[in-house]
């Protein structure tokens, strides 16, 4: 994955961790290692997975300790969208021991969720192999966490699709019951948004499509469609409009999804399901 | 599930949905809609489910839909907690069409997310039976959003292990491995913290399981045992410290380790890794 | 203007609101009019034009007035978009007198700032008449009012290029003196990024327009190219690439710049330099 | 402009960075510099003036390179205040490229509105020459900036009316209407704020000013009164009263209402009309 | 006290509720009324004082009732201001059990700290008697509830001195250790801030007091003065300047202070050190 | 470890400083010294006490110096919980005059309030003297304060209760009204709440001490009982639950209360009534 991965603003990474943190140390902070241990002692210990998987999320665990004591000395080995195996090593921290344990389990929690996403996407990537297609997410994510989220599938090699509701126009099955022709909703669309805002419609079935492209839509995303008539679809938009497969993608159907040739099939459990990736925190008392 | 459910404060939701909808609407709100769709035209529609599972989220889902716009209709038709089939009506909202579209996806994210834990949290409950044992979930929750997981958990049918770092001592092979003598800290985090606050103790064999009793834990975290020596354990705790089985439980062992007499199963993938429910918008263009 | 003009979000209004009125009121409130004016007086007024323009911000000062106080009741007379000539009124207020002066100067800044923009706006779409040219505005905005700017650009008749740095590729000249080459800058671009970004490049003469074609770009923008050359790249781009003409355009050579059959023209002082639209509350002691 | 400048607080400019900031890099941030540009390569580049003008919003340029990227190194070229010609230099920043370019919309925006301002308040400050008048802005300003509108007022030599409803009182047309005589309404505000408050009154003729200066205003708010009228308010105010002309005030008859003897003449426009002051970012690709 | 009493801005209320809220529900709400009372049951209830004192703080605890459950019912009985004797009623509530014991503490804490700084106040009004003094309070507040303290200080009858750093100009020893001659510190500050801001200085003998006077100082700050010198040096600045004795002023000396015929007597300790009014709430289950 | 102090959270601490700073800079800075003394000129000073007490707040007081200007040096000379006497240092600062004295009223109040608290309950820890009594604070906080409250408490050598209505079991009178028989209300509490949840329940006299002792009560309140009856309910209550006593606690009768034996005695005016430890800032001009 030599591609370049476009970072996380340090807005979005300050105010997710400020939030997590919060959430965490609460109102009395980290009671336990207060009361157990020297203000002065010092440790040291790894972040290291304990599975299989992509990295995804250093830079929020760095910030993260750098937020509960801007002393501790963080030290990355691997950068987001490295695939690495069980036992590797993310991270090295050093410093206070209290803050190494008050920031740990924050830490942990954005590298396995992110992580977990990257792996999910990472797996998706290598099923589609060489063929054209990309895998995209979907706005199906955890609610106040898109950002992250759809970061992460970028690190696992996948893209994103549009971000929100307001930076692309998707015209689905509901508002076509609601305006009724998909040829006129792609044209109110098209007059009514900027030109760097894409219009892509969703279509069930071929006659739809025709109607589509004819009315002018940057993409079509084909829904749930079997094989051969998806390979039909993406022989008429050629040339004339994108194509996202999309509903039901899983593990087993991918590889036969994409050799239809479509240009994007979008997942929406790597966001809204993908398991954590396992990581855990050896510390050193030694230092 | 007669028992009562806590509610979220108000303060949360608010704040939840809030980040949320700002992150779907962001700067230019609904793009698609609004191309398409006349400022008065008035639709209704159900949240549904297409799997079974627990409802979770009901409060957010209403919430989401009041803060696009108060005048929409919300009639919730479960209860957070209700276990219910596939294709079963969560509520009905009715209002301005565009003001639905705009709400929807966020108000799924929360429902199917929210509602995915509270059905993991489930079947383990379910798994448990009339076993003594309750189903707990841990510290390794989605950042910023772990007050709504609890919640979620607790609409499953189990319970919550301390909230944050500053609402329990829980004592781990961590600052074991700073402290040396696990007596010793058990009496200081003792002498550290308020009376309302529990002392919990991470314990791998039983040696050091006495020790801990001797010098008065609360409860004890028994880490990976096996279940004969689990059962030896709770043995030793009877009436002095409750017991909690902690570590790789899963759908598989989860009876094995119940039958041990456990007062406490600690399960971390009830909210850091269960897949989300499917819950969908039937819209009705009719209204 | 027929055209649907997409609403803002409530998360936004909110928001700019709560922070212009805590602004205004501080931490005392209004000091003259509880020092003058009894608590339960009543009241009524009319916010109005004093100068000819086109309205914007309706919604805003609507909320302003509420938010200072649940009971005003607030009118509205004209809607965003409008054009109004002098003395137009754009609303009616009623409530206690003490609300409503708290309220109005926060409520006519909003009005004055958005209705100068979309006034601005619509002369220059008025000027570029029936040539197919749309007015679009730039990044160019003041510092924490860009959602509400970009809006009063669509209520002017204007539409929105990307609203920030992360929906929209624009390759300027500085990353040209960067990468070197504009084709592989293009290239680049559209390998990093989803397929719901548009590409654009900036462009200075014939020669880089060709290869950045080539490299297939979704828009150029023509920086700064006098007529008849922006002729001959609206020529070149026909049916390839959207054209944008860029730098300098003011209300003297719009038609002329807009002649050349470019797609769109961007202009960055309807969003930095446009003067306020006059608006002023007239008050009725009377109510 | 020796005169001391009173600073903007750090908590103003943290906040007003940190909003702008999140506003153009959004949720993906800088996609087309992190699409072209590696994240080591290194530039500097030149803040500009390309007109003449008096510089503002130093602080706040310096904030957001910083905020993108705390290793920027931001050294200042001018001071807020100073008049430039065209081309002038108003910083150097050094870094990695990406954040360079993350961040100059913002910083330009910062410093072209503010020094818009401050420059349009010294157009003013030098047609009053060595009379005694000062110029100061009001509360017509654009929402949610007001603090740094009013501190670019006074580095362009300007002054500051009462910064918002809470730190001032200012009787106008409106409260004499609901109050009916303006000698009771001075007495009654006199009566109900503290004694750091100062109370100010709109008087449209003689007369009232008679009564409001019996009556013990700190000061008078001349509304639109031609110069003879005006001077003869000044004469009767002497000694008792602070003279204040509002109303009108442009370029054009600003010498002659200073020359009325008055001791402030109020300008809306400074703030919520002056246009953008045109500032550019010159990048050195070498570094 | 028929005086108008200003109310404090909505902005400020919700805010204060808000946090004050979220600190005492937290993450999980009321635990214990959750756990006890169905989510149905109804109840009412009365907030009463248990000593006598002056009522503060209505309408926080309106907005924090209305803010756990805005189908509370609120009935104030008696304002903000009133003197009352023990057993007083100040509120009645009615609705959800639960709701009225989640909002019961919060409201409570509100009510007892500002009723206590408005009885404190009072106490000292009281001891002015007929008097010229003013009782005015000063920066000394509460960290980040300055605004409650120093409306709860207008509720008790006394006045406010500056609110903040940024609206008022208070030269005081420090200052003038720096600058070196009182006389030319006022001539700057009267320079350096607008027409609105008063000057006032911090004297500690006669003839400070004479060259303070003579520079222009709209105020001066008698710090520690016995009778005899406070009477002359109130003596000096009749018609030049308002004269505020501060320093050790407490119940037993504010008479002779006050006999002295300064305008003002700040003191510091009704913002810092009022005791809490004891303020209960006495539930109805009967409702 | 001569008893562990439970820091602040950072960002417990961070919120604070920024809102109170935010409250006294406001919206224009410190208008005084930036008129008066030069941006560069610098001055050194010290915090001391001006009374005898215990130290709180050092890590408040330098977070608020910092925020206002990095470059401030502090160097503290004492720690919280120092018990010092009048014209004691606790810190020294060194930088721009400007920035320590728009610092110094902030950080003052932080540590006056604070440390009040921890002088107040410091006196009554040494009235208990060698009993096993612990004191400790309530709910009865300044709103908006708790996390800082309660932290004074610790520093002050007491004990913290429950920090909000989420984090344990209290049930009280009003909770007894409503659902009737104690002993029943404990057995809800205790199902309905996670194992690290503490139950504790009010009780007013001998036999409903049993019921709720015989409910598996872990504390209970002992509510204004005579010190004969305080002694009894300590013996019935040996090795079976804790016991507070509560309720009208003073200087006065606190030994008499510890001497029952009780573990525990709550005592509300320690956080709403403690009066301010007089702090100040005496600067040093030279330096």
């Amino acid at each position: 994955m030599s591609r370049a991965l476009a970072q996380l603003p340090a807005t979005v990474i300050d105010e997710a961790v400020r939030r997590a943190l919060a959430e965490d140390l609460g109102r009395g902070g980290d009671l336990t290692s207060e009361a157990l241990i020297a203000a002065d002692q010092r440790a040291a210990g790894w972040l290291v997975t304990r599975a299989d998987g992509v990295a995804c999320g250093l830079a929020l665990a760095a910030a993260t300790f750098a937020a509960v004591d801007p002393e501790v000395r963080f030290e990355p080995a691997a950068t987001d969208g490295d695939e690495l195996p069980a036992a590797a090593r993310l991270a090295r921290v050093e410093g206070r021991a209290r803050s190494l344990l008050a920031a740990e389990r924050t830490a942990l929690n954005f590298l396995g969720h992110l992580s977990g996403i990257a792996t999910a996407t990472r797996r998706l990537v290598r099923l589609v192999g060489d063929r054209p297609a990309r895998v995209v997410c979907t706005r199906k994510t955890t609610p106040g966490l898109r950002a992250l989220e759809k970061y992460a599938v970028r690190a696992g090699g996948g893209a994103n699709h549009r971000f929100a509701l307001d930076d692309g126009v998707l015209i689905k099955d509901n508002h076509l019951a609601l305006v009724g022709d998909a040829g006129e909703a792609v044209r109110r669309a098209r007059r009514a948004v900027g030109h760097m805002v894409r219009v892509e419609v969703e279509v069930d079935d071929l006659e739809q499509l025709d109607a589509v492209l004819a009315a002018g839509a940057d993409a079509v995303l084909l829904d749930n469609m079997p094989p051969q008539r998806l390979a039909e679809a993406v022989r008429r938009c050629r040339g004339r409009a994108l194509t996202e497969a999309s509903g039901g993608v899983n593990l087993d159907n991918l590889a036969a999804v994409a050799a239809s040739g479509v240009d994007l099939v979008s997942v929406g459990w790597i966001t809204h399901s993908a398991p954590s990736l396992d990581v855990a925190f050896d510390l050193d008392p030694a230092g």
